[in-house]
């Protein structure tokens, strides 16, 4: 489709060392005097030390912090709500997120709450949310990724998990939800575990899968996922393999913050809907882990519905099958890439999921994130979700 | 190089027809309640309605009008201060430019000069200029691109002639010179005569070609050049051969307006400084006519060079070689191009060019825009410059 939006206006500050920027930068940006820093509630922060140089750059610049270090795996309602309740009593005029997905969704939710009323889930669509929209500009957010995942560094969107009623919800989207400034160096994912630099990297890719085969594909997305697709085909298992290759860690960076790009280009698809419910349930599934279980079957489906042969083609010789023909290529590189990154052998079961679950877990996929299915070429059913999952169980 | 700065702040509407959605989304800007139209000096904005259509768009969303109608081919510094002049006195809020480069550039430089003091000259850096950065934010700027050439819709640059010196200099770059808002509709360029669309689909082209093979040159602008390359190689002839066959035109915008994204994500090279010296001394010339021009020689000089064989492999593999295996299948490949073009003959003597200004001319382009020359990978001294001029001159 030769038709498109393209608002981007996030700054990102994109290469190895370029973390050792961020007090210069903020310097030229006069976001206020004081920044509440966001991380996780793990250890990592403070014992590789990233915590300790944000909080230096910081003062290099004359700016006083407040550190949140609250934010689970998956952010809950309540964790959103406390950070915004932190923020404005520390005074605070803008947010660092220091870390992965999480805090990045986290922090820009907390600063929709900084500045909006009520709470967090007055503002999701779907499930039991308020389906209201917020109208304060929320406080600036500066987005310092250490993993290659989400992509959360340059779009506008958090998902949050509603323990309350078990939903996880996509919140977000206004223009003004895009972090002001994005770090994204490499080199502060060189610690990334293994595993996590694999879950990380399907969930950057199936991003960018996604949004190449739903509906609203258009010729600048279309860019932005298959450069994605081939800098993940050429350099995940490396990045996986030897967490220090810092030339794979570069490349899987790079499709990252494309994928992310391309969520604000073209939409994903109901495979994050899917996920979304399993991970809602189970919170300990890793996303992108829980990505991977259903994937082959996912696209399989669409596949066998031909809803665009010629994008399946076309993303297996992304994923490095040059001589791809048919669609079912696409499933086929994918099983291997997932077998060079040592992720085929993923259970269901293994993360307390069980068969039963599935209708349960089907409806509250159509029903939080519906929107997603919408972006589907062809319409995927509860029931006919309810197979896929069943298709992927082990 | 895996290290770039991404910063792209323009709102981008592209497509077919969306010129008709300037009213709806003007409302949700809140960019002002008077905007001045900057159009060219020439009849088209009238005689082709679009002018009309823009003021209806306006008043759709309450917002008066005064139209700038003055701006020239090569706009002029002094147009530049009596567009100023003119939206002070007007009272107007922000600027609504309707036209190709010139047009957007001239209102990008008013809209520096409405809200900077002294004369615009003082902004320029190098040549005559007072090397000034200006401090006061810009008006805001809304682009109507109707032409595919400088993408100066998305960049924050506008290159302006000082006829006191005959000097041409891009002033501008900061952030805040960047539109706020672009419309792509390349059903607005369907009535843009033959020639003219084979000299701005050129000048489109080497924007990225440029951008391609100077040392800034990273793997998001490479993302952009190769892109808008192939759609220039596979769609500029049909566009020049038949200006209403609308899929050309797409492709060609598309291609014009990631070339606009490129220069602000690497840098042009001395191949516009060069043009550029020309089209001051020789304001008839345009822009595009020129780079057509001086290109086979220009791009033969580097190749010979060797200063990045594999890029001109790659570039000639975009504009259609497939087979491409040696650097000079680039400049091979452009040359079908320009026959397909019918530019392929363009003489500078036609223009009113001697060889004896060679030596002033090159002087100047090293002058006025030597920047772009420290962008090129091996230095192209004033001397060579003489030699590639007088290799194309007929």
């Amino acid at each position: 489709m030769m038709k498109y939006n393209f608002y981007q206006p996030t700054k990102v500050l994109f290469g190895a060392g370029r973390f050792h920027e961020l007090g210069e930068c903020l310097k030229t940006m006069n976001l206020g005097k004081k920044a509440a820093i966001v991380i996780s509630n793990g250890k990592s922060a403070r014992e590789n030390g990233t915590l300790e140089q944000t909080k230096e750059q910081l003062a290099k610049s004359g700016i006083e912090n407040a550190v949140f270090d609250k934010v689970e795996a998956n952010p809950t309602a309540s964790t959103i709500m406390e950070g915004a309740d932190f923020v404005k009593k520390n005074q605070c005029e803008f947010i660092v997120a220091l870390g992965g997905g999480s805090v990045m969704d986290a922090a820009k939710m907390i600063a929709i709450m900084a500045t909006n009323p009520g709470d967090v889930w007055d503002y999701a669509f779907g499930g039991h949310g308020g389906n209201k929209n917020y109208f304060e500009k929320p406080m600036p957010v500066v987005a310092i990724t250490t993993t290659a995942g989400t992509g959360s560094e340059v779009d506008a969107w958090g998902v949050v998990n509603n323990e309350k009623y078990d939903e996880k919800i996509g919140i977000g989207g206004a223009d003004a939800s895009h972090p002001v400034l994005a770090i994204v160096d490499p080199e502060l994912m060189k610690t990334v575990p293994s595993e996590f630099t694999a879950y990380q990297g399907f969930d950057a890719l199936f991003h960018s899968t996604e949004c190449y085969i739903t509906s609203p594909a258009n010729c600048m997305s279309d860019m932005f996922a298959l450069t994605a697709i081939e800098n993940i085909g050429r350099y995940l298992a490396r990045a996986v393999k030897n967490g220090n290759d810092l030339e794979a860690r570069e490349h899987v960076a790079f499709a990252n913050t494309l994928s992310g790009h391309v969520m604000e280009l073209s939409a994903c698809s109901s495979e994050h809907s899917m996920e979304h419910a399993m991970s809602a349930m189970h919170p300990d599934l890793p996303h992108g882990a829980g990505l991977i279980m259903i994937s082959l079957e996912y696209y399989t489906w669409f596949i066998n519905r031909h809803v665009c042969d010629e994008r399946f083609i076309r993303m297996a010789k992304a994923l490095g099958r040059e001589d791809a023909a048919k669609p079912m290529d696409f499933v086929e590189a994918l099983l291997e890439l997932q077998k060079a990154c040592k992720v085929d052998e993923l259970k269901m079961s293994d993360y307390g999921i069980k068969p039963e679950e599935f209708p349960e877990m089907a409806r509250k996929a159509k029903d939080t994130m519906g929107g997603l299915y919408a972006a589907d070429r062809t319409e995927l059913s509860v029931e006919e979700t309810i197979g896929i999952y069943q298709r992927s169980f082990r």
